[in-house]
């Protein structure tokens, strides 16, 4: 079964507990005849596939009332595999959600930490746009990179863990935040999984 | 007495308590014979500067060793104009920094309201740059609007009301965080009147 999570710039394919990332202006392969189950928060390219039968949109199985109304499909996605926990997905945003008892209880959405990094450096080179993941947020700083890491990942890092709920990790940049959320599980495949256990709920394949 | 705090991108005077502010490409009086007494975080400027004699750096009559070597001038006047607070100086990035007894505690460097709305634009044109400054911190957002606020000054306004000390609020966005920050002072003119401090303090005139 091949799964595919449609981004802002990519096609984030699952087959056989395998990944591969493949640019959407690059991808010329939605003729083929395999059977994609995708979910998608690119409009642009939902319409694309919308005249493909083969191309099956998971999002339209989901009882998004749970959740509101302009909120992304993979957030949404992620949050059903996780019935108490905050989840936080760290890719181009980094966007931060909590479930208790299995219910939404609302989430946040933070500027992903290569998109801040490069806006400290639009505002000036001595903003230099690197963070220090191993810092400890108890200190108050007194140096520039650890300023600037105490304002995108300190402050965050006292909000989720203030919720006292297992922590989940997904997203490109799981890894770098494990060494701040050292008691995180990090799953890459967190939004896969969820969309297995939609397909296998409603009877898709 | 003419002062002018020299930023990244503009001359910020202020002259018998008017401010008035210049592009620092378009400043051309450079050689005039009034005599300014400046700071400046932008070297290249403070470079072209040192021949002239009518301008004097402010900068070198602190004693910058009570806080940390690459701290910008700016913060550091700005802290030296409180003895106990919160000092929030919120322009092109917001900084945070804290003063107990007249000692710098440390602080941290976020991003401004207008680079971070735009990085938000940068990632998708659905996370609209606008902020909610009515937005009740108590509640995890439900909406995409309120998600953004929270993560860029919900998680800041639990940090700075977390150190229990007054808030002080300068810098060009003042007016715009005094409706987050409802209990704060807004002294727009916090770096200046500190310069004048200095000034009488080391007998500059």
């Amino acid at each position: 079964m091949i799964l595919c999570d449609i981004g802002n710039t990519t096609f984030d394919f699952y087959k056989n507990s395998t990944r591969s990332k493949v640019l959407i202006d690059d991808y010329e392969d939605i003729n083929s005849n395999d059977t994609v189950y995708y979910i998608s928060v690119n409009e642009k390219v939902s319409q694309r596939l919308k005249p493909y039968s083969n191309w099956i949109d998971v999002g339209l199985h989901v009882d998004k009332s749970r959740f509101y109304e302009t909120m992304g499909i993979d957030r949404i996605i992620a949050c059903m595999a996780v019935r108490d926990g905050v989840i936080i997905d760290a890719g181009s945003a980094i966007t931060v959600d909590i479930m208790k008892d299995g219910n939404f209880m609302g989430g946040y959405i933070a500027l992903g930490l290569e998109k801040s990094a490069s806006c400290y450096m639009s505002i000036s080179s001595k903003l230099h746009g690197s963070y220090n993941f191993e810092q400890d947020f108890d200190k108050i700083p007194k140096n520039t990179q650890d300023a600037i890491t105490y304002a995108q990942l300190g402050l965050l890092y006292k909000d989720v863990v203030s919720y006292n709920l297992p922590i989940y990790l997904t997203g490109g940049d799981a890894k770098k935040l494990k060494s701040v959320f050292k008691f995180a599980t990090v799953d890459g495949d967190l939004v896969f999984k969820s969309m297995l256990e939609i397909i296998k709920g409603a009877d898709l394949c």
